[in-house]
Formats: structure tokens, C-alpha cells, sequence
């Protein structure tokens, strides 16, 4: 970020980006979309934790944009289970940005009102700088990662809207110091719930899923 | 990527960061010093991974680069061994490039001959596009990530010249796909040995640790 030229073209593009995912956020939420940008590092459970929340969604129907440098695993895996999901390959970029996602969105057919889940590339740092239309940011942590997290990474946790701690059936083969996890959190953001999941124990995904269902309905009543 | 002028100033960065790490690499192997750039995403045990190595050198002298967004966590935990480090924050960039490094090897009085870690930030994307005047870049990975990692960031594994797969104390709690992962990996990187290594146990750290110094022996050798 040293280089003057690097800064006034990404100045630039995130102003473009942030009036695309303007857009966006109106074109979803006419269409009675309320759009959830997953954001977490690589191997995190990212997609697992989807496949968990849209399993506690009761009813309410599930879209994917999954976002991947390379490959389709997950995209093939979602639509194993009839998920309607679209995959973005990036080819290199770090993140997802609005132009990539309102290209997505063009291509989905929303026939129903409902839940998109927008999978973003693995990453700790860069898809927490771009907006891409989405009406919250979750944020994807383990405890396989270590309590410091926050301290390290803390643009992610301070724009997060709910933290979802996974992996927590390894918590006891682990040293997860969570009160310092949390201490870090709390100095970067004071009102982000935490909820504590294990895909392997179905642990707190109907505790996230209705914090979902939840702001969904507000948003839909508050327009 | 998608951006004709983001994609001309990024080649102009990239000609220059690369004129930069070529003269990096020139002065520090003058000065008997093999870099090693610490490529693997946050949580990783990137820093846990080092303090084991340095612990295997056998008297080879070492010195430390902590790159991270922002705090000196990992700085002050090695300074605590002894262990010279100095601390490069980003504050936001989402990698280390040469000019970053450049500065700091100017900083660090290399009294001896020996090994210079330098722990890239915690990021599988960015940190692989940037050369930063390093002999060889040692990606780590973990069991606890899954297996499908190399197809889905292969920039990395196609550039490591070892990867070391972390935290295999866990394996049996897990579901890693030891298969797919080697098989994803061999498709991109035939010659990168791959070492299984556990900071609980001590597993592999000795294997590792002498790669290195028969890497950094042959490069003093053959110049």
C-alpha cells in the first residue's frame, strides 16, 4: 500500500465497487433476497457450515454463489444436495468484488424469496475490505486457528455482523485460549453474536440459523 | 482482475517488486543468509512452526521477519526465546512484498551467518504472487484444513519448494484426505517433498530442519 498510483486506482475501484453493491443490495431485497457474504480463512468449513445452516432454515429456500480461486468441488457438492448454487472462479483475485457478483446475480433465477449465501474466496484479509451487495457479513473462525485471530485480523472481526466459532469438538485437544479470542473481538466490535458450532455434533447451527431467519424478517418488514 | 488499469499497475508493481527481491536475495547471500519465505493461511502455526525449526537448526544461527496486518503477538514470543526478530505490520496489505522486506533486513544486524524466516502474512492467495528476495518458499499446511486446498489455491503449492503439513496430532479426529491432497499437490508440484510435522509431539522437525540447512549449505556452496 506503499505505491501512490496503487492507492488512487484501488480508491477508485472501491468506490465503483461500492456503488455496484448498491445496486445490488436494492435489486436483492425487491426480490425478497436477503444476501449473507460468508467471510473466513481457507479450510475454515466455510462451505460446511452452509450446507448446516441451510439444513436449519425451515423452509426458507436456500440460493449459493460460491466463490473459489480455482475449482468447483464445493459448488458440485452443494448441487449434489439440490441446492441452486453458481460458481464464481476468480482466477487469482483474492476476494469477490460487486462486478463479479452482480454478473452471478444475473444469473440466478430467483423464483422464490429466500436466503443467498455468497461463499466468498478463503481469506482472512481481503474480502472484508469489498462490499459486494450483502445485507450482513458473517464471519467464519475455529478453534483450530488460535484465540489471536482478532488481534491479527482485525478489519474481518470489526465489520462482522455474527461470528461463527467452528469446530469446537476439537476443543479438547486443543489450547483455544477463547477469553482472549473474545477480548480481541469485543476492542474491535461490541455487538456481534458468537455461536459456537460443530458440524460433527450439529452444535449451534439452529441457534445461527434463526439469528438469520431473524434479520431476514426485519428486513423484509422494514422496507 | 477484471480492471485494464488495476491490471497495468500491477504488472508495473510486480516488475518492480521483482528488481527489488533479486537484490535482496544478492545482498543477503552475500552475508551467508538463506531466506526462507513462510507462505500458509492465518492459524496455520506458521510462527509455532518456526520457533520448531529454529530449535532443529543445530547451531545455525537465526533471525526472524514477522509480517502480519497489525500486532507484535508472534514478535515478542520469539524475542522471548532470544530469537532476533523484527516486526514488519501492513497495516492492511495483504502480503509481504520487497520493498517491505528491503527495509527491514536494513534494520537487522546479521552478525553471523544463518537462516532468515520470514513469516509472510497469514494469506494461501497473495503471498504466493510476491517474491520477496527469499532462497525458497516453505508452505505450510494443516490436516485440520481438508484436503482439497491445492486445488482450490494452487498458486502456492505450485510454487513451494517444501510443504510442511501441520498439526498431524489431530488426524485422528478428523476426516483429511491424505490421497486427495497428495494427488491435488503432484498435479501442480512433482518435486516438493512434503513433511508431516506436529508442534505437540515434535513430529517431522527434525526432517525439515535438515532440508534446510542442506539447501542453505548447497546455496553457499554454489556461489
Amino acid at each position: 500500500m506503499h505505491d501512490v498510483r496503487k492507492i488512487t486506482v484501488m480508491e477508485n475501484i472501491h468506490d465503483e465497487n461500492d456503488h455496484i453493491a448498491y445496486h445490488i443490495n436494492e435489486d436483492l431485497s425487491n426480490k425478497g433476497i436477503f444476501a449473507i457474504n460468508i467471510i473466513g480463512a481457507p479450510g475454515i468449513g466455510k462451505t460446511t457450515v452452509i450446507k448446516n445452516l441451510i439444513a436449519n432454515l425451515d423452509g426458507l429456500k436456500p440460493y449459493v454463489i460460491e466463490g473459489d480461486i480455482e475449482s468447483d468441488i464445493d459448488t458440485r457438492s452443494l448441487r449434489a444436495l439440490g441446492i441452486r448454487t453458481f460458481q464464481i472462479n476468480t482466477f487469482g483475485a483474492c476476494h469477490l468484488d460487486a462486478p463479479l457478483v452482480h454478473n452471478a446475480i444475473q444469473n440466478i433465477e430467483f423464483d422464490e424469496q429466500g436466503i443467498l449465501f455468497i461463499e466468498n474466496v478463503g481469506n482472512l484479509v481481503c474480502p472484508a475490505e469489498f462490499s459486494i451487495g450483502e445485507h450482513v457479513k458473517l464471519l467464519i473462525c475455529s478453534v483450530t486457528e488460535g484465540g489471536d485471530k482478532p488481534y491479527k485480523y482485525p478489519l474481518a472481526f470489526e465489520k462482522a455482523d455474527i461470528v461463527i466459532l467452528n469446530k469446537v469438538d476439537l476443543s479438547p485437544y486443543l489450547d483455544f485460549d477463547e477469553d482472549f479470542f473474545m477480548k480481541g473481538l469485543r476492542a474491535l466490535n461490541k455487538t456481534a453474536p458468537v455461536v459456537k458450532v460443530s458440524a460433527k455434533t450439529g452444535e449451534g447451527f439452529k441457534e445461527a440459523a434463526y439469528w438469520i431467519s431473524g434479520r431476514a424478517e426485519r428486513a423484509s418488514t422494514t422496507r
